[in-house]
């Protein structure tokens, strides 16, 4: 038989998995000898039993027993002894926090008797004691037994127009006999005068809310295993509120918000927890307690000193005062904002608390791209109309629009807008493109608007409940009375969910001129950012690549760290004016025709790389050759057919419509593109490796060390690439250019049959965007929008898998073409070249499966090298993972 | 180092892989004693090895010349020798046949020293020693050589208008001459006298022939694996151009057009194999050669019943009489046509050559397809214009068109067409589905014309090289000037190539009756065909179910052998007038109209599954539901625009319109459909599943016994079918019927998790069309006509993987589901209900990984059954794999 309760003197903070955090951080610091009321802790162990037999697992009642008889015994007083009865709070205490999730009920030991006894041994403090009385039956009426609001319409009734403190022991004593008539109204039942009955329900209680429904909501969207079990601690109660010399607080041992150093936490007199949470009556600085209290103020600065010594970082606290004597009632690692997380990682190190290993993997990727994103001048005095949630990082300022046609239109005219709606739908795609940031009123993090900006990249800044939207009139109303009218300026901030009214400047991040080579260098936030990025670079096994097209964007990738281009599109080569040109590769008539359209592009596209190869001199530069269907440069086949319909199109348009009807694809994703392109129109691809080999030698030429490698994209079966290889190394050869030729691992037919493809590459780079299209059947552009935020909801996706590599399935086929292409050649190089590229769960999971590199986007390259550096730590140090 | 030589006397049928096809039945023919002329093979393993170093492996020249030389110890003469030479031929012979392909010299051994020895030896014969001489030359000159066309430019000059039996010795003399003559001019070279330099450069030209650019082709098209290289025969020359005692023949042991027992074959008097091959004189039938040389026939006849009794199957001969001696030159299983097939395999099983087993491993499910194509009626005399290519079988009778509109046009008009182009592209694809038939002039079994025919499943003819098609005059010209116009009348014959002016009658298949139950008895085709499938039936492990939407497939299927449904879908019961539901349903503007619309289905959505209940009672019927995205039902969004911009559009079209452009998807295939749509639609799939259930209990209160399996499409997730599968079960508990709840695996991811997929899964069926689509990431509509033929001509694919699985990917994918699905749930039901499961080939493989059952369109259900046997008995006698 498993052993269920475990005394806090018998656990420690490695044992969250059983203990809880909060149980395993209670024991860690009893065994510190630090004040901590006696008690002990229920396991999650029997919690899952309970829940899979609806009945306390065999020997649980008498383990407990056992405990609560030595903790009287320790105590010297019992539950429930009338004269001078031992109270007990019992409280949830999951392995991950859950905030505001489970459930607690304080003050268990009292009845009618006990009640007399506690106040006479409170001194006579009636008062107190019946206060205690009525929060025992209110907690336990509402957490065990299910009754909601009616506790506090009694209270309120009560009060009238007094503040809480004017309240006497005769109204609680009276508020007690209200509460029990609610109790026996709902339940049939009077509130149990058996103090152990109180105790055993109040368990099953704390054990059944780990399956409320909005716990499973949130572990469904939080990703937190069903089946975990929630740990339940039983603990000596110590009031706050025994007078004005007691009183209850939270502290932290840095700031968490900037990560400086100092004293910060609240403090409230005479007052328990649940009176700081409710914010009913206002806290004190923590500094003020140096004079309420001096003695218990150098004891708790001490104790806190002591945790983050022992923790080795940030900690935040629980505390009471007891008529003078400190208690601490729960502790662990604190949160804390991006800034604060490198600042406080770097000042440790300093310290010699942790190394830089350490401190490295106590900054995350999703930290820094944070830091990265522009913000608001925060010197500037905005007026903040109210704040939403952070649905989409970033900093917009635009004029409110509340349809998507208007947003479309005043983009169109230069305008920055910012979309406002109650809620987004797939009907305002449109519009959410044309916008700099979308606002809504309605929806959480999985709303529709939510999920497509993230998609989108682009700020946002959703349910912001105290909006009122009228889209109709085209105004919205923000508390206070503010109207914002179509065309009024909205700033919004998607990092903090804060909307301010006008326009609030918005300045550079002083991380992202710090990879620019900008920044100043006293600043401390880009001290402690370059000593963690230095350290991460030092550590990383994974190159890191750029997706760029162009020489600017391979310039700005190389200042961010780019060691190289994994992904240089040529299609977008093809834009703009020369869009001309591809139309007449596509109505040539013959093979003459058609070579005179590509003779024309050729020469353009050699100076496009040159002028990369240039920007990238002595690193290697992957170009892709062609990859979209040819129809995707004609004109959209709706538009043109109304245009030439109705009588408004030209000759050309006629003769355009006649090539865009005969290439219509059903679904262009899975139609001729790619490599198909290139076995089918003769002469495209070998136009585009001449190009690049023509380039290349141009650049040697000039004394330039140009490293060209060929990828051939959207191969699925090793013949394909055979052909094109081919030709390829006869141009090379001629060109007397030498460069790699590989292939994009992107269609799942290619992982299933790398060993065979292989043979014909010199390099892989897995294209996860399509691969993760085509693995789970679905193309971003139409689902996404459709249908991601139901299924984020409903916990079919943690997260989307065009954020984060889906390990179960893109990630096997990954493992797959790893191993089987290494397998054929040891010496394939390996690379990533989708978005996941810039994710840092995903570049984790690179360095997992053993790519050489990842590549992404510039602005995302200092979040790979810092997580390639913590994911080649955690490889190492297994204690970080 | 190996053995590189093996005389005929040590080798045997079954070392084909080492002495090729023809070395190895010369070897089995020589050691059952019957009269092959002495000779020895050198192996495939030796011919590897030359084209890999490009020179004769060490010790290859050596055994060459010890069993020549042992040859010509055993015949008193050798190569050479001017008064008695020794000949040979040297023939290639690789594993499998490559007819035409690969290269032959005779006569090898003469020069003009033993040119005169030869005449000599035979009794002063000038002229045939002269022939023998000028054969050689203008062999080896083409063969070895590579010297094209001057050699027949030569003979015919000399010709004149002579028959080849008019020429005389002088004549061949100085046909020999002249040959030098051209040999010297074209190489630089005189013709080698060395006869053993001839020999050992024959066998070199052989083993390049291997390498030769038509070979290439001809073996990525029928899949023959590259690096098998040929075999080389070394024959004793025998001479059927010694005079009229002498000649050449092939013949089969019986008839292999319809399997007939009795004598076919043809004979040529004074004549060697090549004059048989080239047509240029007409043989006579084998039976003649009862009175031309009665002995030479008995001990031929005597000697077919011996191979066919030692083969123990239908054999073809050649062989040849050299002045009253018969020579046994080549046997081997002879090809059949399909019904030849089903006939001589029961025949042998009568005879006790084979067991039923073997028998019906000899007849395949491709010959079983073809004998239930429907045919021209042979009774009636038809006017045959040319013969094409067998494209894609079946007879189709129609008006000639010669565009793709006009073939619309017409066939809306409801006329039977048949499409005539020269070639067909893609811009044909509507002509083509709106055709009967389709006849092209140019390309070959991949071209544009035949692959997508192939797709369709509809007749074509191509190639048909005779007849000249002006698509601009609407008119086609035949031999003969046979001259066909638009909307003149034709019959083409799919499965022969045959095409016929004028209207030939089709009739049924007598199998097809068989099945149906209403065939003659007596028919011996349908004898055979009944005893091969009733054995099948008893192999077979796999079981045989039917793709059928409505009662009416269902009770065909059932008749055909169906042992249930495997994939009833119901968008199908979405169409027609139902179309304007589906409508009310996509515009429904909240939950009310929605549900409204969805009620309006139900009740026809439940006749429906009475319906196929009834028709399938006692067995499982796989219902799936609907799968294709909602905006399948609307209007297409082009046809739409242009009608409501031209101002042609009602209300409803502009209402219409706004739905069809916010539904719109870029790539449908891979858009809002199948579990998502459950998913998404609230009530959808809840409508679907109650009509099955109540369709299901109200055949029970009949006293039927419906066995519903619900079937969820595009399950990605196992969290999809979670949530899918709760509402289904908690819908038929309240309905109080049971069915299995199971899931598609058609998206790679499925197959990827299905360990976790079946966990909520009752069986998996696996969906192969949309599964080979997201693994190749190809659509069928878009590119099988796009670029299909390429890639089939280039050798990508053998096969286009929608007809037969591709094992490495695709298959790839059904191993791991069904080896992880069974792991988590070892009672999983495994089936697939792609278009694969009535391919043969795909069959077999099902059966291989251990399916269930396969599911296929009711007409190929008696295909399915057979295959399955065929496969359940390979699995069992390895000898026949």
């Amino acid at each position: 038989m498993p052993k269920f309760v475990y005394d806090f003197t018998e656990g420690n903070k490695d044992l969250k998995d059983l203990l809880g955090g909060k149980g395993a951080n209670l024991a860690e610091m009893t065994n510190l000898g630090l004040p901590v009321p006696p008690g002990f802790t229920i396991t999650s162990e029997a919690c899952r039993s309970y829940l899979a037999d609806g009945a306390f697992p065999a020997g649980l009642g008498d383990e407990i027993e056992a405990h609560l008889a030595e903790l009287e015994r320790r105590m010297g007083k019992r539950l429930g002894q009338a004269d001078d009865p031992l109270l007990v709070s019992v409280r949830s205490g999951a392995k991950f926090s859950m905030p505001g999730m489970m459930e607690t009920v304080l003050n268990i030991g009292l009845n009618d008797e006990s009640v007399r006894g506690l106040a006479k041994q409170a001194g006579g403090n009636d008062r107190f004691a019946w206060d205690s009385y009525r929060r025992l039956i209110q907690m336990f009426g509402k957490t065990v037994l299910g009754i909601d609001g009616r506790f506090e319409e009694a209270l309120e009734d009560l009060k009238g127009a007094r503040d809480d403190l004017d309240l006497t022991a005769a109204d609680f004593q009276r508020l007690v006999e209200v509460y029990k008539g609610i109790v026996r109204d709902a339940t049939g039942r009077d509130f149990p005068a058996d103090t152990r009955e109180q105790m055993r329900m109040a368990v099953e209680a704390v054990f059944e809310s780990w399956n409320a429904p909005r716990a499973i909501l949130y572990r469904r969207q939080e990703r937190i295993p069903a089946d975990l079990g929630t740990a339940v601690n039983i603990c000596t109660m110590v009031f706050g509120n025994r007078g004005m010399d007691s009183g209850t607080g939270v502290a932290f041992t840095r700031d968490p918000g900037t990560g400086q150093q100092g004293i910060y936490g609240d403090y409230l007199q005479n007052a328990q927890g649940e009176d700081v949470v409710a914010g009913t009556r206002n806290t004190v600085p923590l500094q003020d307690l140096a004079t309420i209290d001096p003695a218990a103020y150098d004891e708790l600065l001490a104790i806190m000193e002591r945790l983050e010594n022992h923790y080795r970082d940030l900690c935040d606290i629980e505390f009471t005062i007891e008529r003078g004597k400190l208690w601490m009632l729960q502790t662990r690692v604190g949160k804390r904002t991006a800034a604060a997380a490198f600042r406080i990682a770097v000042q440790l190190a300093d310290q010699g608390l942790i190394d830089l290993d350490e401190a490295v993997t106590r900054c995350s990727g999703e930290q820094l791209a944070q830091l990265m994103f522009p913000r608001f001048d925060s010197k500037v005095k905005a007026r903040k109309i109210t704040t939403g949630m952070n649905a989409s990082p970033g900093a917009a300022v635009g004029r409110a629009v509340f349809t998507s046609e208007r947003a479309v239109e005043l983009a169109e005219q230069g305008e920055d807008v910012i979309l406002v709606r109650r809620e987004t739908n797939p009907e305002d795609l449109g519009g959410m493109i044309a916008a700099r940031g979308i606002l809504t009123s309605r929806g959480g993090k999985t709303s529709h608007a939510a999920v497509v900006a993230r998609g989108m990249g682009k700020t946002c800044v959703c349910g912001a409940e105290e909006l009122e939207v009228d889209v109709r009139a085209g105004r919205l109303t923000a508390p206070g009375g503010v109207v914002v009218e179509e065309g009024d300026v909205l700033s919004i901030d998607g990092t903090t969910g804060a909307v301010y009214l006008g326009e609030v400047p918005v300045v550079d991040s002083p991380v992202v001129e710090y990879f620019e080579g900008t920044a100043d260098p006293s600043d401390d936030l880009v001290r402690a950012v370059d000593r963690i990025m230095r350290h991460a670079d030092q550590a990383r096994a994974l190159g890191v690549r750029a997706n760029a097209d162009t020489g600017e964007d391979a310039a700005r990738a190389r200042r961010f760290g780019g060691e190289g281009i994994g992904l240089c599109r040529t299609e977008h080569m093809f834009l703009g004016e020369r869009r001309r040109l591809v139309e007449n590769l596509i109505l040539a008539a013959g093979g003459e025709e058609r070579q005179a359209a590509l003779d024309a592009l050729e020469p353009l596209q050699r100076a496009d790389f040159e002028e990369i190869f240039t920007a990238m001199d002595g690193l290697p530069v992957t170009v892709r050759l062609i990859d979209p269907p040819l129809h995707e440069f004609l004109p959209d086949i709706v538009d043109l057919s109304v245009k030439v319909a109705t009588g408004r199109g030209s000759d050309r348009d006629a003769t355009l419509l006649e090539a865009v009807k005969r290439l219509h694809e059903q679904n262009p994703m899975l139609g001729l593109r790619g490599v198909r392109l290139g076995l089918v129109i003769p002469g495209l691809f070998a136009m585009q490796v001449r190009a690049i080999a023509e380039a290349a030698r141009s650049r040697r030429e000039q004394g330039g060390d140009p490293r060209a490698e060929i990828m051939i994209p959207l191969v699925g079966a090793v013949q394909e690439l055979e052909q094109i290889r081919e030709e390829a190394v006869a141009i090379l050869s001629r060109t007397g250019v030498e460069a790699l030729v590989g292939t994009m691992i992107e269609v799942p037919r290619a992982a299933l049959t790398a060993g065979q493809i292989a043979e014909a590459a010199d390099f892989f780079s897995f294209g996860t965007n399509d691969l993760t299209q085509m693995t789970w059947g679905f193309s971003r552009d139409d689902v996404e929008s459709a249908f991601f935020g139901k299924y984020l909801d409903q916990g079919i996706f943690g997260v989307s898998p065009f954020e984060t590599i889906d390990r179960d399935g893109v990630g096997r086929l990954m493992r797959i073409a790893v191993e089987e292409g290494r397998r054929t050649r040891p010496d394939l190089k390996l690379g990533i070249c989708g978005e996941h590229g810039g994710d840092p769960e995903s570049v984790r999971f690179c360095h997992e499966v053993g790519l050489d590199y990842v590549s992404c986007s510039p602005f995302r390259i200092p979040v790979a090298r810092l997580e390639a550096g913590r994911a080649a730590i955690a490889g190492t140090t297994s204690d970080t993972r």
